[in-house]
């Protein structure tokens, strides 16, 4: 089963935006058993619309088409999908109704071009937009399903995961897919690669393991397809058993889910704390853990002590300290860990200090150099990194290692 | 003019990575006066990469391709680029002197396939790689021009900079183009066109003005082509000057940086130092000022105060204060940027409070109900701001909102 993505409009072509929805459909897609050939992002011109339309027909049987739905003169979506078809404009009572809503709850004045999204080609499925004024809609043409959808990445998303998705797995059949996602952290793809040769070369056609690299982090996933959805889980399940019995200290987490998501979600489970005192790392550990939802259940708080004078008044590092080794040094960066956790009165702290670069690099601390401690009640663990010499990537890289640290730590104690 | 970009490989159509390459790409070469047509993701299959070459060609005079280029077998973007063209290989001795000697400076041994990243299609003109093994190729073949690069960003980035745009300017005589940005907060899109309807009408043909707007910020970009490119300066400047006249209170910068480097670059030019207290925001603004190298000299840290404890023991927030008011309210938010500012003995603090949703609502404060002070040596002031209902929304708007705030009153401090 072959899907193709169009997106529409000139923002991703000036580069204004980044096409993020592509990649996430593209997921979604493979995930439910769909592989996508192509990704083609056009202009607002209806000629060049048609032609990759055509063209996205010739290969796939799913075109899922993003974008272009707007009130203005600009979004010719709609129209060019009546073009295409051949259909007539039909106004969609039902879709009229939400958009008047919503300008009523926003007390909004409604013009034509607002009734007007409401004209839909007469020969589509109209899927309501419960997140906008633009509907989405639903094409069975010549035997392959176009849908056209607003380009808004919450708006898309929700049709995608309520509505798109269900409905393409009733219309194909699709066999049973069942994914098992490992997150690994701490060990290179090819080193990977070799100690899980003879159980990737061991496994039935119908079950394929994936190598899903990320800075640092290597997420495997094990997906099998097949008619008995319960058997499929059960096979899958022992293949994964296998995986992280071979590579058991790498291993983070067996959910596919975000490593600051789950030491969260641990840490909830054992009524636990943390807090974090971040230099090289500027708060970015402390944005990955609350970008999460109820995040403050678990994270106190914490520091970003970019100065030495931050680090000693607010974390209680001691002046001698940072006289004799330095800010990066493992001596520093347990005193930080240290007083983070006593200071912010947490069950475990995690701290970072390394230089990010690309200035401030010597011999000894060349750019890249980043130590890394965590303190729980009963020591403080500290451990050094050799990054890169780009600053973005240390900093996440950084980021990635210390969380896999404390996490560690956290396993090591709950059991 | 007109190019297109062409991305193959695996991994975008899996949605294992977002393509950013395409974006940065669209951006640099709009910025040059070249428009980009279509931007295409195909899989590393040779038909089907053929296919977008063909298309791509009759529809553009520059084709620009990264990805595939590796040494593995997936790798198949070369020997198709030899095929659409009709060439044979040959060794390229820079090339593999170059691949050698990173092999050295690494202490890795070097196989066959290594070597083979030196061989290209004869008809091409090889541009060196600096930052890796796969050498970038330069075909002119019927008119048109084909660029093969690599897809990793910073490879590709350095390429382009200081390699194929030059070139292809001098190749296709381009018209000198001049570019001003405004970057402009607090007004929405259709407010500012408004204001700025007048000046828009009396433009010239050759000079535009485009709205680019993300996240309660908009960039005004002029930009004008001609041939006098000192006469178009000066021109452009007159009408980004009337541009800033007309709406000067909403005027962040007039350069075409990010908010953050904007406030890094006036408080460094006047010694002068920043702190963050952040309880909405979770470290996010940290994390903005801190991806810029040097911000060291201006931003001393900061506190991620998620609960109430570290609001009162690390930033002096009175308990009363918190009892009576909430964490979300004017006082508060106050109370913590004073206390950052005193604690952290910085010229200026800035201090959010929110409810980043999607819990924590109430009736009086409901989700996206942000709260941002701003201290300096002489007062504290104080805004609400009502966002969304979408966290990584409010904590991105919360920030650029706080940002803007900051901004300003540097900008009134320092005049």
């Amino acid at each position: 089963m072959l899907a193709e993505i169009i997106t529409i409009g000139d923002e991703i072509l000036i580069g204004q935006i980044v096409d993020t929805n592509s990649a996430w459909m593209a997921e979604q897609l493979n995930l439910i058993g769909i592989k996508v050939k192509q990704v083609s992002s056009v202009s607002d011109d209806a000629d060049h619309i048609i032609e990759a339309l055509q063209l996205a027909e010739k290969r796939a049987d799913i075109i899922l088409i993003t974008g272009g739905l707007g009130p203005t003169k600009d979004d010719i979506t709609k129209i060019t999908m009546a073009r295409y078809f051949n259909m007539g404009f039909r106004r969609d009572q039902e879709t009229l109704g939400h958009v008047t809503d919503i300008f009523v709850r926003y007390n909004k004045p409604m013009i034509e071009s607002n009734r007007k999204q409401a004209d839909v080609p007469d020969g589509c499925t109209v899927i309501k937009n419960k997140n906008g004024t633009a509907p989405c809609m639903w094409f069975e043409e010549r035997g392959k399903i176009f849908v056209s959808m607003p380009g808004v990445p919450f708006e898309m998303k929700y049709l995608m995961e309520e509505e798109i998705l269900p409905r393409l797995k009733k219309a194909f059949k699709l066999p049973a897919i069942i994914h098992k996602t490992i997150l690994t952290a701490n060990i290179g793809e090819s080193f990977l690669a070799v100690e899980l040769e003879e159980i990737e070369d061991s496994l039935p056609a119908h079950i394929k393991l994936a190598y899903l690299p990320k800075l640092g982090q290597i997420r495997l996933r094990l997906s099998g397809s097949g008619d008995d959805e319960n058997l499929l889980k059960a096979e899958v399940e022992a293949y994964a058993q296998q995986i992280i019995n071979k590579v058991k200290k790498y291993v983070v987490i067996d959910q596919d889910i975000a490593l600051e998501k789950a030491i969260l979600n641990i840490m909830q489970a054992h009524k636990l704390t943390l807090s974090t005192a971040e230099s090289c790392t500027g708060g970015y550990i402390a944005h990955l853990i609350t970008q999460h939802p109820g995040s403050s259940a678990v994270y106190a708080g914490g520091a970003v002590t970019y100065s030495n004078a931050l680090k000693t008044s607010v974390l209680g590092v001691h002046a001698e300290t940072l006289g004799t080794y330095g800010a990066v040094s493992e001596e520093t960066v347990k005193e930080m860990a240290y007083g983070a956790r006593i200071n912010f009165k947490t069950d475990y702290a995690v701290a970072v200090s390394g230089v990010a670069g690309p200035d401030g690099g010597t011999e000894d601390k060349p750019v890249g150099t980043v130590w890394v401690a965590v303190a729980n009640s009963h020591h403080v663990i500290a451990r050094k990194f050799n990054f890169s010499n780009r600053r973005a990537q240390n900093i996440e890289r950084s980021a990635i290692a210390a969380l896999s640290m404390v996490l560690n730590e956290i396993k090591q104690d709950v059991g």
